[in-house]
């Protein structure tokens, strides 16, 4: 994985609206590189509904191991209601996640000026969750055993390693100790899920040693959810693991102007295999194809590739663009993927501004 | 369980604030009884922290077996800082549920006039949450391997049976049809819990067939939270897996007034044993003996075991003098537990209001 000469970016455009986010992602990641002379090549890979209707696959071996080739993933959104559940997720978006080792999934939550927010008194919302991805209950493990009588039963397996999870502590930890009110708090549900509870409340409390300037504290993921409504000033940095990470950053994007904005970077710190940046948001079939959606999520996750393949500059452009063009649209609550202008006219507007 | 000579009640007052709540709703469960000359009588289990620190017991086979002869269960809060965590949760207050079979666990949610709730446009809120309380992630399975090693593993695993999905959503159709809307939304996670998340979708059809008047509708427990934020008059009943029940009802307490004013029930609507009734509060530790607590989740609490035990119009009185009293508080956003008057005095107010 090395940027030297160019980048070299796997698209997974993918379902629904996410043909149309990526494209204006696309354009505001050429604009950004552009000053810099960086060269961008972009690999399209047809994965998702339409490929698995058509072939019946999902991610073979070949799709990824051309895909471990490239220096990063930009991805649109992966699912459509004509696959049965669970087919894509597991067989596409978690297999990635899982197989290029994502075991950081970072979501940091802002509410940018000109953004409102649905709570009362928000104050200022800027925090990042630091979501583990490759352990807890999304590991696959479980399964079912007389499906479909009255005698079923049926198991699903939270698995939580000392490996595991310290590597994503670890990183929770240098993020905080990098942000101004270097603060940590672990989010978990220790008086219920005792073992897993316990193991990430000891891993927290021993690499704190390592970073002696970060305060933690800690919440139950049940208060945790009351905070977000009636405090979320509180939060700096959050560690948690994958399914209440997936939970909380669903509800930080609907305090912080929807998951229209919520940007997602599944990384690969050890940078053995590229990192996948995403929106939070889904295919949104309902509005696909009527250009709609919101790419600023997109965008976002854009700015965060940037950031992961050492841009920072450039970064920082694209999320100063984005910050400008929210300011811009006046105050407006936003509870839906959709915005006043076209979702390429958004995305116009946010590369102008990156090319200054 | 019967209630024909008045009602066997055991009082668990518990920890903290559980003490001073207990009382007032004991105070307004009287002022509700004595019209009809219903007696009540109360038998205290002395459990919690003291009980542990004093004995190191939680809850005995004697406890139990004192307790399941009882009529119901009113407890008030489990839990100090002083009890390693899980201790008391998994040696009382769960052990309680477990052993007696409370699989619906009921958490009513509903904005009173008076009572602001912290999001912007809050629309009607009035919907149930019915909370699986006798299987998912909460059985206790799992354990740990190489504890404080590196090769540290520790697994907690979710166990969803076709006996216990299917009695707690019957019952959740059931709350359903005896409502005006007659909707019922299942959440969980079957996109990636497959096994248990097919379990419940798979249930939550087939159970439909016997209330043909009750339409359903599903979201995952992320997109719930987003609902909850944006939206939270489109939820009536909701049925849940125990995890996602507790996560989302602390998430409805929040927007609704919170936890001060948050009931709960912890039911066996086969009647096998007694039910129980708790504030969803904890023991908040913090405000202990300042008589700052609000009484409201417990009294509240009350009126749900009223409405169980047969008194439906006690229970109504004590419901109407609730929201009177709340009405007559002004318009207050209760982001705590804490409220304008003492403890006593609110649970004094409210007594006076029932009694008429
Ligand atoms: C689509 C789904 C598998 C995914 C997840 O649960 O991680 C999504 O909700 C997310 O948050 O990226
Ligand atoms: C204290 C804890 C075990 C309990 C739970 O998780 O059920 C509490 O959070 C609740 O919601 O009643």
């Amino acid at each position: 994985v090395g940027t030297t000469d160019g980048i070299n970016l796997a698209v997974v455009a993918g379902d629904g609206i996410g043909t149309e986010v990526v494209e204006q992602g696309l354009s505001v990641l050429e604009a950004a590189l552009a000053p810099s002379g960086t060269k961008l090549s972009t690999t399209e890979f047809d994965l998702g509904a339409r490929r698995w209707h058509a072939t019946g696959e999902t991610l073979t071996d070949e799709d990824l191991g051309r895909i471990k080739s490239q220096d990063a993933i930009l991805l649109g959104a992966i699912g459509d209601p004509s696959v049965p559940s669970g087919v894509l997720e597991r067989g596409l978006l978690l297999k990635l996640r899982f197989a290029l080792d994502h075991y950081v999934n970072l979501r940091p939550t802002k509410l940018y000026e000109g953004v409102s927010s649905p709570l009362a008194n928000p104050g200022e919302i800027d925090f990042v969750v630091v979501r583990e991805g490759t352990e807890g209950p999304y590991v696959g493990n479980g399964g079912a055993l007389r499906v479909g009588t009255p005698a079923e039963i049926a198991t699903e397996v939270s698995v939580n390693t000392a490996f595991g999870v310290e590597r994503v502590v670890r990183d929770a930890f240098a993020r905080a100790a990098a942000r101004p009110r270097k603060h940590l708090t672990l989010v978990h549900k220790h008086n219920v899920l005792v073992h897993a509870g316990h193991l990430w409340r000891r891993t927290v409390e021993a690499v704190n040693a390592e970073f002696p300037d970060v305060t933690t504290d800690y919440a139950h993921v049940d208060a945790a959810t009351i905070y977000l409504t009636t405090n979320p000033s509180r939060f700096d940095v959050i560690v948690t693991d994958n399914l209440f990470g997936d939970i909380l950053t669903d509800q930080a994007a609907a305090i912080s102007g929807g998951i229209g904005l919520a940007a997602s970077a599944n990384i690969n710190p050890d940078r053995t295999a590229p990192s996948m940046f995403e929106p939070v948001h889904g295919s949104a079939p309902d509005i696909a194809g009527q250009g709609k959606a919101d790419p600023t999520a997109t965008i976002l996750s854009v700015a965060l590739l940037l950031d992961h393949l050492g841009f920072t500059a450039e970064s920082a452009r694209v999320q100063d663009a984005v910050a400008a063009d929210l300011a811009s649209r006046g105050d407006v609550v936003r509870t839906t993927d959709q915005v006043g202008r076209e979702t390429d006219q958004v995305g116009r507007d946010i590369a102008a501004r990156v090319t200054g």
